[in-house]
């Protein structure tokens, strides 16, 4: 079965112009959005039609390159040129300022032109390419090795609970927590993928179970309140979830429910591995309490994808957007390093 | 503060119909509908307009009376009357056939009918009218009785974590689970409520924020999957919930997600408590594993209340109605006999 969400973000074949697939439509529609101008890729970030933290810096890399080409073009010296990709850079940027990877991807894209710049505007322009595709296929191979390490924690036929999104929409071709499943499927191997739906945005519904239906995985939604019932039940081998930042110690910020899930695993004494690439690891940061858990929007309760509000105007939400896992309840963190087990030690 | 939906059923003004809540409209409209002739009533109940087992009871009880009326104009002698009323309230019990207190309230009033047969049509009329006030009368009698036990259990300014609808709209006057916080706040006590929105349905952003909000009670949305956050953070000093079917030992079946909740309050150190009329206990039932749990429609996840469906439609849901809280994990079940605490025995 061919895997066509491969790729959410790729060069046009005239590498004018980048082609992402329009998150914001799943499951309904798979369209791709054209991306051509600065403001059409600054709206494509804030408008959340291409997310996901790696997904997002491969995207950077992209219309760094794109516009390279364009300032090469309209620019009289390179002194312009430089400013012009500089100010571009910055004004990406400011689409996401929270995004480590979006940040990460356009000062790489600057370092390199800045390394270049005694070179002909063909040769920057050229270098910005084969960079762009560096860390598009560099992402790729990390998910694939994520992938490999994962898919030996699991044997054929097993039942796996999913949370939220850390596929290649997220990502590129097999994502992190989703890419043993995926990788797994293409080698002919069954699995039985239960896909948490992820309230209040429905990352679950909309993305993780598109991917994996998409992949040929026997797919079963479940709301997340469901959880306990289906491991009660014996359905559940293992837990597989994303981050999206870990402390020192192993404690892993994740969408809000992962806490939850990975009480429910150890009490039923399910394994609950945690995927991510060793960027998403932050040294720097000790332990959990580092980490502060944002509040969101109460609309995105009440009202977002409703027919009509389903609870009274006068209720306040609480809507925090992610929890921290103690690194206690973490049977293992893998990374494209290899799986590691606790005590988790990431100085 | 007035409390205003402490009675979602209620005989009209002129006892020929009946005026409940609109239960499907809720939050949006608060709409009241009069329910007269025997296809209204049966219309009601099986689109879940009137919900909650006690509240059916209730219902079908008037319906009796009103009915009977009817048979009484029109019918030439007693036996043609009682096989009318008999006729109507086998058509009824069939609107809701797995609901016990409809079946309950059905024979209640057949026997109360059939104990007055020898007297005069008003007379028979009459009784049935005061055996339906008894049944309301006694559940809010029960209810009360449930709230008082269950307000001696917390303190004013406490933070309680409350899940699906276990309040007046399922029962009558103060619910079971929402009674104590519902009749602590009237008097003068101040509660912060957090309410689980209950997936798939909604019965807690629908119902149990609309009846809190309502009763005055400072109250708090939070998606299922957000429970073990507001516990870490120390927002909750007790969790309560109703229940559909407590069995001998205490094992209680209730809205799937119950059991999760529980597992969470354990983790936290937060007292659980289940409260339910003693109708609700069944001693036939020995244990939890004797307990079905009914799979429902998958429509229920994925388009439900939204504006277009959130998942694939070739991708499957499974979709349990309940789950079964094993009693080890329960503080106590309160019921209007008392505040009963482990080790359960309701043999």
């Amino acid at each position: 079965m061919k895997y066509e969400v491969n790729d959410p973000v790729r060069l046009t074949d005239d590498t004018r112009a980048i082609l992402a697939i329009d998150q914001t439509l799943l499951p309904d529609h798979i369209a791709y959005i054209r991306l051509e101008s600065p403001e059409q890729m600054y709206g494509a970030i804030k408008n959340l039609q291409v997310r996901g933290a790696p997904c997002i810096g491969i995207f950077a890399a992209y219309a760094m390159f794109i516009q390279a080409k364009v300032f090469a073009q309209v620019s009289e010296d390179k002194e312009s040129f430089y400013q012009q990709l500089h100010k571009f850079a910055k004004y990406l940027s400011l689409a996401m300022p929270s995004a480590v990877d979006l940040t990460w991807a356009l000062k790489r894209m600057e370092r390199t032109a800045a390394n270049n710049m005694r070179r002909s505007f063909d040769t920057i322009v050229e270098a910005l390419r084969k960079e762009a595709v560096e860390i598009h296929e560099h992402n790729i191979a990390t998910c694939e090795t994520i992938a490999n390490f994962g898919l030996s924690l699991i044997n054929d036929g097993d039942g796996i609970l999913t949370y939220c999104n850390a596929g290649a929409l997220a990502t590129s071709r097999y994502g992190t927590a989703l890419g043993p499943l995926i990788l797994g499927s293409e080698k002919g191997m069954k699995f039985e993928a239960y896909v948490c739906e992820t309230r209040p945005m429905l990352q679950g519904s909309r993305l993780t179970a598109y991917e994996l239906s998409n992949a040929g995985i026997d797919t079963t939604l479940i709301c997340d309140n469901m959880a306990a019932q289906v491991m009660k039940e014996g359905r559940i081998k293992a837990v597989f979830v994303g981050a999206d930042r870990v402390a020192a110690n192993g404690d892993t910020a994740n969408k809000v429910g992962t806490y939850g899930l990975a009480i429910l695993a150890r009490t039923f004494r399910i394994p609950f591995y945690v995927f991510c690439p060793t960027s998403t690891i932050d040294p720097t940061c000790e332990d959990g309490s580092m980490i502060a858990v944002e509040e969101r929007d109460p609309d995105e309760i009440k009202t977002a994808y409703f027919k009509s509000p389903v609870a009274p105007a006068s209720v306040k939400c609480y809507n925090p957007s992610s929890d921290v896992t103690p690194a206690r309840l973490i049977t293992a963190i893998v990374t494209e390093d290899g799986i590691n087990y606790p005590p988790f030690d990431f100085n």
